[in-house]
């Protein structure tokens, strides 16, 4: 073997990661390579090496007899720390590499008491004693390995999917410079990243440049949630200090297909879920505006304040947009907080062909919009955007003087920590940047647009086959496409009760089998009276037709038998 | 040049982060490298190369003239992938190594302005059009650049610091998988750890088999919120559907030196900031049980209903710890929910000789733990950990049905997102769980120990030094050390408001000398009556003696003439 090749061995020898342990054989060649390695690294010279240890440096050639204290800071630990990044590195590219690869499987399942019994040797206990580097690489290998791959082209069961690299360099960065964005002071450049992106978002929604108000948060709950917070202290500002005791009974509106988090929210602010209003859709998922004013008048007739409506734009299961500009006719008529939860639908912003869906936006109080599903952000990259400027800090801030200081020397309003509801708060925003640096808007557009253009590509392919059957027969208009899949047994049911019951048995039967068998992996649901029945989404760009055509074979392979 | 030193080259060519934009003859370097290279891996064969694209594959040399669109998952993006992420890491372990380099600066200040107008060609505008990847790596260098190495040995600023190599190792990891930990489908290895270590957590704070729950939250101040929201819950389930207007007005306390998350989500949480009742410290900064039984009487007497107590383990200024088996008769008496937010001091459990700071934990209904903070994972990483099972849940759950289907094949006693108040949720566990079985529980002892030394050694150094004063008297009982510098005009000064008045402006003019000079960076506020003072505390292993030496002669040459 020649020397040059030598860190080419070393990417090899972590490449196969369906080796699952560390086998003797395993051992002997990491051994090898490192050594060989290492050897030749200090031969050559090294610039990584610090000039202030001199020839010093890491004396081991085997990551078996080293450990995490060996590492920097540890004195001399700069050789080791380059080398055991680099074979994580090597063992992040294969997963990667696997994890695009259509002859992989996207998931190996098993059951959780099988995974807590220790799998060939990967044992989730935590030990009194440290582990040693090359152990540890092997729990990075295994937890990937009995992991799912959502970066996989038939990974189609969330609507966050796919692996952006950009976006992926972005967290491995944000990650090294491990700061806090609460202040000006530890997060600089961040805490401008984040003011320049929610500008741009801002102005993408079309409200003017005096307007305009944001943050970003851990998760769309946590910005629905955000919303409602911030209606209620915009329309009873002593809510802050003297809480709901000294309001009227409040009243919320939302769609009966939106999403969970607007209960959820109202639980944790202390208004309760019973002051959550649904509001009744049309056949696509759709509030309906009518329905909304009447439920207006019968919660005003039973005395309690209507103060907030969530629209929503892309609704979970069906990707629905609300009409929003006769919601917000209402909201206007009735002086009520207007929010759009986004979260979904929000990336189809950035296309021209379809942010038709979402006109009307800009009247909105507030809206959720989550870079971490149609824009492919890594997880977790969330927004919560507001209208009115300052209402943020009004209703969060508490001035704490151990870290916002009101003497430094530097522009304190950069200081963003106080708008939020936490105090440390990861830096979500850089992945983002980055990616948008890398991608441009119309990066962004055409990404968009060729997952919507999947979807309507499943949705013409499910009505011309007769094995499967559309939950609604309108176009999508988001990447969401529902149906269900009919053995012949089913197919010649009438409809009615009956067959109802078998296709709800049906879809988790094969959903399971899916996984069983890893080759794709799709959700599924009951929604009012419909009975269980599959959701496909499309958020990730390596989803071809290819895998669309792949997905109704197999669900019909698996399916036909039932 | 030999072609085996090209990787290193490569290394190289990226270490020099102090070159802040791309100069026509870097631009050259990093072409001659990059097609050196790649030539090189052609001839020689590159085992990470698909076998499915046969020998395409990336054709370009030069990252000037590739884009996003040409990484995976595009088609032959394997090769560029790779290089790409390559390149990357060398410019991270370039940062790594300097932060971590006593002779490099903590920070290269730059007013937000001066940012935001462009320094050498780092503009933080997004385009239309995709900028190349050449591009992307010279502002993820400067994004470094212009920000706060928060593992450099004399960042002493805030409760979270240094760079745990093996928690960057799980950070990198955890982003490539990107997956969300809401269901075991999705995230099941990531579920399980999560379970193994808030059990090992839960058994560390000294409660049965039989008891304790807990999840991972976004931060110290979420953590706190989901306490009173838990003890809210317990004494009052109906709160859930009925809201706050059901209930009787609430009063909770905690002390005047506890953080001000306690406030915050009372305003978040509906009960309003006039019910949060503050109990009076001693000098020490603990909260004086006969004053917490005092303002319980005084609620009741105005008819308000006590419910909550907050005792803090590492108050975050003084460090201090309440006297919790105190406090927990006190809420015994009274059936109080007590609550303990050791979010900075939950660490010191893991040390034999510290963990009496703690004693009485076990008796807490519930207990914050941030390992992001003295355990050193990277951020962020916190935890709330309940005593009582299943309370997380009843309070919390929706039951989604697209999400937590009733149906699945697998124990869905896994699918832990319904506790949470979020929906979907970053995984913050597997960092913490790689440190754990790299360090083991000792490792983790000695670096709390390490710390806590730390701030001895300047505990006694100030009180040796005429030109240093401490705050109060007492050794440190974690790793906070508070202090003014008292130049000698001040020190002739007698004691009262003038000479407080000078210390209150000499504080933040010293820090802000500090953060230009960026030799160290500490952090100040003034707390009840005492002037602006520094606050330093050590979470960072790399620090050590002679960065507490540096850090005081700092300070007094930068004061001396103030």
């Amino acid at each position: 073997m020649k020397p040059r090749t030598l860190w080419m061995q070393s990417t090899s020898c972590f490449i196969c990661s369906s080796i699952p342990g560390p086998t003797l054989l395993k051992q002997m060649e990491i051994r090898r390579d490192m050594s060989e390695l290492l050897s030749w690294s200090k031969q050559d010279g090294d610039p990584f090496k610090s000039t202030e240890q001199g020839d010093g440096g890491c004396s081991t050639n085997d990551f078996s007899i080293v450990h995490g204290k060996d590492l920097l800071p540890a004195e001399n630990g700069e050789e080791l720390t380059k080398h055991f990044l680099q074979e994580l590195l090597n063992i992040l590219l294969a997963y990667i590499r696997k994890s695009m690869n259509r002859s992989s499987k996207v998931l190996d399942f098993h059951h959780p008491h099988q995974l807590k019994e220790g799998l060939e040797g990967f044992s989730l206990e935590l030990p009194e004693k440290p582990d040693n580097l090359e152990q540890l690489l092997v729990d990075c290998r295994n937890t990937l390995k009995y992991g799912v791959k959502t970066a996989h082209p038939r990974f189609l069961n969330q609507l966050s999917s796919g692996l952006d690299i950009i976006g992926l360099a972005g967290e491995w960065l944000t990650s090294t410079a491990n700061t806090n964005i609460f202040t000006f002071e530890v997060a600089p450049v961040f805490i401008l990243m984040e003011e320049v992106i929610l500008k741009k978002m801002q102005s993408i929604i079309g409200w003017s440049e005096e307007e305009g108000d944001g943050i970003f948060c851990p998760g769309g709950t946590i910005s629905n949630l955000y919303s409602i917070l911030l209606a209620r202290y915009h329309y009873f500002p002593k809510v802050k200090t003297e809480g709901m005791q000294a309001l009227p009974r409040l009243a919320l509106f939302t769609s009966t297909h939106s999403h969970y988090s607007i209960k959820k929210s109202a639980a944790v602010l202390g208004i309760g879920t019973d002051s959550v209003i649904a509001v009744n859709c049309d056949e696509r998922g759709k509030m309906i505006p009518a329905e909304l004013e009447s439920s207006i008048m019968a919660a005003k007739a039973k005395g309690l304040v209507p103060f907030y409506v969530n629209a929503t734009a892309g609704t979970t299961v069906y990707g629905a947009f609300d009409p929003f500009t006769d919601v917000a006719n209402i909201c206007e008529k009735w002086n009520l907080w207007m929010h759009i939860d986004a979260a979904w639908g929000g990336g189809l912003l950035l296309s021209k062909k379809h942010k038709i869906r979402l006109q009307g936006i800009e009247k909105a109080s507030s809206v959720t919009w989550n870079p971490h599903k149609m824009m492919g952000a890594p997880l977790q990259c969330s927004t919560i955007l507001v209208r009115q400027k300052g209402l943020l800090e009004a209703c969060n801030k508490q001035c704490a003087e151990y870290l916002f200081q009101s003497d430094k020397p530097y522009d304190m309003s950069y200081d963003t920590g106080d708008k939020t509801i936490q105090c440390g708060r990861h830096v979500d925003v850089f992945k983002l940047w980055l990616m948008w640096k890398a991608k441009g808007s119309e990066g962004f557009e055409s990404q968009i647009n060729h997952c919507l253009e999947n979807a309507e590509y499943l949705y013409y392919k499910l009505k011309s086959r007769q094995d499967f059957q559309l939950v609604f027969q309108s176009k999508p208009e988001h990447s969401n496409v529902c149906f269900w899949y009919m053995p012949s047994r089913v197919r010649n049911m009438s409809t009615g009760p009956d067959r109802d019951r078998e296709l709800h048995s049906i879809t988790p039967k094969i959903k399971a089998k899916l996984m069983e068998k890893g080759t794709a992996m799709i959700g599924y649901q009951p929604l009012g009276e419909k009975p269980n029945f599959f959701r496909c989404v499309f958020s990730n760009p390596a989803t071809l037709k290819q895998d669309v055509d792949f997905l109704l074979d197999e669900i019909a392979s698996l399916g036909s038998g039932l």
